[in-house]
Protein backbone atom coordinates (compact mmCIF):
# COMPACT_ATOMS: atom_id res chain seq x y z
CA UNK A 1 0.00 0.00 0.00
CA UNK A 2 2.94 2.26 0.05
CA UNK A 3 3.65 2.22 -3.55
CA UNK A 4 0.71 2.27 -4.71
CA UNK A 5 0.23 0.52 -8.50
CA UNK A 6 -0.84 3.38 -10.91
CA UNK A 7 -4.54 2.19 -11.75
CA UNK A 8 -4.88 -0.03 -14.43
CA UNK A 9 -7.21 0.41 -17.41
CA UNK A 10 -10.90 -0.61 -17.36
CA UNK A 11 -13.58 -1.72 -20.14
CA UNK A 12 -17.40 -1.37 -18.76
CA UNK A 13 -16.85 -5.28 -18.68
CA UNK A 14 -13.99 -6.03 -16.67
CA UNK A 15 -14.90 -2.86 -14.12
CA UNK A 16 -18.18 -4.52 -13.56
CA UNK A 17 -16.30 -7.61 -12.70
CA UNK A 18 -14.22 -6.08 -10.60
CA UNK A 19 -16.82 -4.35 -8.50
CA UNK A 20 -18.47 -7.92 -8.20
CA UNK A 21 -15.47 -9.48 -7.08
CA UNK A 22 -15.11 -6.61 -4.38
CA UNK A 23 -18.85 -7.75 -3.23
CA UNK A 24 -18.00 -11.07 -3.08
CA UNK A 25 -15.35 -10.36 -0.51
CA UNK A 26 -17.91 -8.57 1.93
CA UNK A 27 -21.11 -11.26 0.95
CA UNK A 28 -23.44 -12.65 3.93
CA UNK A 29 -25.50 -10.37 6.20
CA UNK A 30 -23.02 -10.09 8.59
CA UNK A 31 -19.72 -9.12 7.57
CA UNK A 32 -21.29 -5.93 6.72
CA UNK A 33 -21.90 -5.18 10.63
CA UNK A 34 -18.88 -6.70 11.61
CA UNK A 35 -16.72 -4.10 9.68
CA UNK A 36 -19.10 -1.48 10.68
CA UNK A 37 -18.64 -2.18 14.48
CA UNK A 38 -14.51 -2.28 14.05
CA UNK A 39 -14.67 0.97 11.62
CA UNK A 40 -16.39 2.43 15.20
CA UNK A 41 -14.42 1.35 17.82
CA UNK A 42 -10.72 0.14 16.11
CA UNK A 43 -10.52 -3.22 18.19
CA UNK A 44 -12.55 -5.18 20.22
CA UNK A 45 -12.62 -8.31 21.82
CA UNK A 46 -14.34 -11.30 20.55
CA UNK A 47 -17.06 -11.21 23.27
CA UNK A 48 -17.37 -7.06 22.71
CA UNK A 49 -18.37 -8.12 19.23
CA UNK A 50 -20.35 -10.80 19.97
CA UNK A 51 -22.61 -8.21 22.55
CA UNK A 52 -22.57 -5.53 19.91
CA UNK A 53 -24.66 -8.31 17.57
CA UNK A 54 -26.83 -10.40 19.69
CA UNK A 55 -28.41 -11.44 16.59
CA UNK A 56 -25.76 -13.57 15.49
CA UNK A 57 -24.29 -16.50 17.16
CA UNK A 58 -21.19 -17.29 18.25
CA UNK A 59 -20.47 -20.04 15.78
CA UNK A 60 -21.49 -18.21 12.76
CA UNK A 61 -19.60 -14.96 14.11
CA UNK A 62 -16.75 -17.06 14.25
CA UNK A 63 -16.75 -18.03 11.06
CA UNK A 64 -17.75 -14.86 9.40
CA UNK A 65 -14.31 -13.25 11.18
CA UNK A 66 -12.34 -16.59 9.91
CA UNK A 67 -13.37 -15.46 6.88
CA UNK A 68 -12.73 -11.78 7.23
CA UNK A 69 -8.86 -12.55 8.21
CA UNK A 70 -8.31 -15.21 5.50
CA UNK A 71 -9.29 -12.54 3.11
CA UNK A 72 -6.70 -10.12 4.83
CA UNK A 73 -9.06 -7.62 6.24
CA UNK A 74 -9.48 -8.38 9.86
CA UNK A 75 -6.39 -8.99 11.86
CA UNK A 76 -6.66 -11.55 15.17
CA UNK A 77 -4.27 -10.93 17.88
CA UNK A 78 -4.65 -13.81 21.17
CA UNK A 79 -2.85 -12.35 24.19
CA UNK A 80 -1.31 -15.61 25.63
CA UNK A 81 -2.77 -14.96 29.38
CA UNK A 82 -5.40 -16.75 31.34
CA UNK A 83 -8.21 -16.63 29.82
CA UNK A 84 -6.43 -15.91 26.82
CA UNK A 85 -7.49 -12.44 25.31
CA UNK A 86 -8.83 -12.42 21.36
CA UNK A 87 -8.62 -8.99 19.91
CA UNK A 88 -10.27 -7.98 15.84
CA UNK A 89 -9.53 -5.33 14.44
CA UNK A 90 -9.04 -3.98 10.62
CA UNK A 91 -5.95 -4.38 8.83
CA UNK A 92 -4.63 -1.38 7.19
CA UNK A 93 -6.43 -2.59 3.51
CA UNK A 94 -9.98 -3.47 5.62
CA UNK A 95 -9.51 0.18 6.74
CA UNK A 96 -9.38 1.54 2.96
CA UNK A 97 -13.09 -0.21 2.81
CA UNK A 98 -13.87 2.50 5.03
CA UNK A 99 -14.59 5.53 2.46
CA UNK A 100 -15.50 3.19 -0.43
CA UNK A 101 -18.15 1.59 1.88
CA UNK A 102 -19.29 5.21 3.07
CA UNK A 103 -19.54 6.58 -0.59
CA UNK A 104 -22.07 3.95 -1.07
CA UNK A 105 -24.52 5.06 2.08
CA UNK A 106 -24.13 8.43 0.67
CA UNK A 107 -24.96 7.43 -2.36
CA UNK A 108 -28.11 5.53 -0.80
CA UNK A 109 -29.00 8.00 1.07
CA UNK A 110 -29.17 10.72 -2.49
CA UNK A 111 -31.26 7.92 -4.22
CA UNK A 112 -34.16 7.66 -1.27
CA UNK A 113 -33.96 11.56 -0.96
CA UNK A 114 -34.80 11.27 -5.25
CA UNK A 115 -37.43 8.90 -4.31
CA UNK A 116 -39.45 10.98 -2.01
CA UNK A 117 -38.91 14.18 -4.12
CA UNK A 118 -40.36 12.20 -7.33
CA UNK A 119 -43.28 10.77 -4.75
CA UNK A 120 -44.31 14.08 -3.29
CA UNK B 1 -30.33 16.74 -5.27
CA UNK B 2 -29.88 20.12 -5.30
CA UNK B 3 -30.53 20.85 -1.60
CA UNK B 4 -29.15 17.82 -0.11
CA UNK B 5 -30.28 17.10 3.64
CA UNK B 6 -27.70 16.55 6.47
CA UNK B 7 -26.14 13.39 6.38
CA UNK B 8 -27.98 11.07 9.10
CA UNK B 9 -26.35 9.83 12.09
CA UNK B 10 -25.54 5.82 11.60
CA UNK B 11 -24.98 3.18 14.02
CA UNK B 12 -23.03 0.05 12.72
CA UNK B 13 -26.36 -1.92 12.27
CA UNK B 14 -28.19 1.12 10.46
CA UNK B 15 -24.75 1.59 8.30
CA UNK B 16 -24.29 -2.40 7.51
CA UNK B 17 -28.29 -1.98 6.45
CA UNK B 18 -27.82 1.13 4.31
CA UNK B 19 -25.10 -0.56 2.57
CA UNK B 20 -26.90 -3.99 2.42
CA UNK B 21 -30.31 -2.18 0.76
CA UNK B 22 -27.98 -0.26 -1.80
CA UNK B 23 -26.29 -3.12 -2.96
CA UNK B 24 -29.78 -5.23 -3.42
CA UNK B 25 -30.27 -1.98 -5.79
CA UNK B 26 -27.58 -3.62 -8.21
CA UNK B 27 -28.02 -6.98 -7.29
CA UNK B 28 -27.60 -9.48 -9.84
CA UNK B 29 -24.97 -9.98 -12.95
CA UNK B 30 -25.95 -7.71 -15.88
CA UNK B 31 -26.81 -4.34 -13.67
CA UNK B 32 -23.46 -3.36 -13.08
CA UNK B 33 -22.06 -3.76 -16.72
CA UNK B 34 -24.91 -2.21 -18.04
CA UNK B 35 -24.55 0.77 -15.39
CA UNK B 36 -20.47 0.70 -16.45
CA UNK B 37 -21.31 0.80 -20.05
CA UNK B 38 -23.76 4.01 -19.65
CA UNK B 39 -20.89 5.34 -17.50
CA UNK B 40 -18.73 4.97 -20.45
CA UNK B 41 -20.72 6.18 -23.19
CA UNK B 42 -23.56 8.35 -21.71
CA UNK B 43 -26.40 7.31 -23.73
CA UNK B 44 -27.15 3.84 -26.01
CA UNK B 45 -29.59 2.68 -27.67
CA UNK B 46 -30.91 -0.91 -27.17
CA UNK B 47 -29.73 -2.72 -29.89
CA UNK B 48 -25.87 -0.54 -29.15
CA UNK B 49 -26.38 -1.98 -24.95
CA UNK B 50 -27.28 -5.49 -26.63
CA UNK B 51 -24.13 -5.47 -29.06
CA UNK B 52 -21.60 -4.49 -26.16
CA UNK B 53 -23.18 -7.10 -23.70
CA UNK B 54 -23.43 -9.96 -26.32
CA UNK B 55 -23.68 -12.68 -23.43
CA UNK B 56 -27.01 -11.09 -22.25
CA UNK B 57 -29.99 -12.16 -24.20
CA UNK B 58 -32.33 -9.45 -25.32
CA UNK B 59 -35.03 -10.50 -22.58
CA UNK B 60 -32.90 -10.52 -19.43
CA UNK B 61 -31.30 -6.98 -21.23
CA UNK B 62 -35.29 -5.91 -20.98
CA UNK B 63 -36.13 -7.02 -17.50
CA UNK B 64 -32.97 -5.33 -16.00
CA UNK B 65 -32.85 -2.12 -17.99
CA UNK B 66 -37.43 -2.21 -16.42
CA UNK B 67 -36.02 -2.83 -12.96
CA UNK B 68 -32.95 0.09 -13.30
CA UNK B 69 -35.95 2.64 -14.89
CA UNK B 70 -38.01 1.64 -11.80
CA UNK B 71 -35.51 2.26 -9.12
CA UNK B 72 -34.87 5.41 -11.01
CA UNK B 73 -31.44 4.99 -12.15
CA UNK B 74 -31.65 4.67 -15.61
CA UNK B 75 -33.77 7.39 -17.91
CA UNK B 76 -35.30 5.52 -20.89
CA UNK B 77 -36.24 7.84 -24.09
CA UNK B 78 -38.94 6.72 -27.33
CA UNK B 79 -38.53 9.09 -29.90
CA UNK B 80 -41.55 8.51 -31.91
CA UNK B 81 -40.35 7.82 -35.45
CA UNK B 82 -40.56 4.82 -37.30
CA UNK B 83 -39.07 2.88 -37.01
CA UNK B 84 -39.30 3.60 -32.98
CA UNK B 85 -35.83 4.94 -31.43
CA UNK B 86 -35.39 3.79 -28.31
CA UNK B 87 -32.10 5.33 -25.64
CA UNK B 88 -31.13 4.69 -22.31
CA UNK B 89 -29.24 6.85 -20.29
CA UNK B 90 -28.43 7.39 -16.50
CA UNK B 91 -30.82 9.97 -14.35
CA UNK B 92 -28.65 12.33 -12.26
CA UNK B 93 -28.68 9.91 -8.95
CA UNK B 94 -27.23 7.33 -11.32
CA UNK B 95 -24.70 9.05 -12.62
CA UNK B 96 -24.14 9.82 -8.83
CA UNK B 97 -23.52 6.26 -8.26
CA UNK B 98 -20.10 6.53 -10.23
CA UNK B 99 -17.91 7.73 -7.86
CA UNK B 100 -19.31 5.32 -5.47
CA UNK B 101 -18.58 1.93 -7.36
CA UNK B 102 -15.20 3.98 -8.36
CA UNK B 103 -14.38 3.82 -4.98
CA UNK B 104 -14.98 -0.03 -4.24
CA UNK B 105 -12.89 -0.65 -7.59
CA UNK B 106 -10.24 1.43 -6.41
CA UNK B 107 -10.39 -0.56 -2.96
CA UNK B 108 -10.29 -3.95 -4.68
CA UNK B 109 -7.05 -3.27 -6.54
CA UNK B 110 -5.73 -2.49 -3.36
CA UNK B 111 -6.76 -5.71 -1.84
CA UNK B 112 -5.31 -6.98 -4.82
CA UNK B 113 -2.32 -5.61 -4.32
CA UNK B 114 -1.91 -6.22 -0.89
CA UNK B 115 -2.48 -10.40 -1.75
CA UNK B 116 0.04 -10.43 -4.08
CA UNK B 117 2.84 -8.77 -1.69
CA UNK B 118 1.89 -10.90 1.41
CA UNK B 119 2.46 -14.38 -1.08
CA UNK B 120 5.79 -12.67 -2.25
Amino acid sequence: MENPAPRPTYTPKTAADGVIEALQILEGRWKMTILFHLFDKGTLRFSELSRAIPDVSEKMLIQQLKKLEQDGIVARVVYPQVPPKVEYSLTPVGQALCPALDALLFWAEQWKQVLVESNS
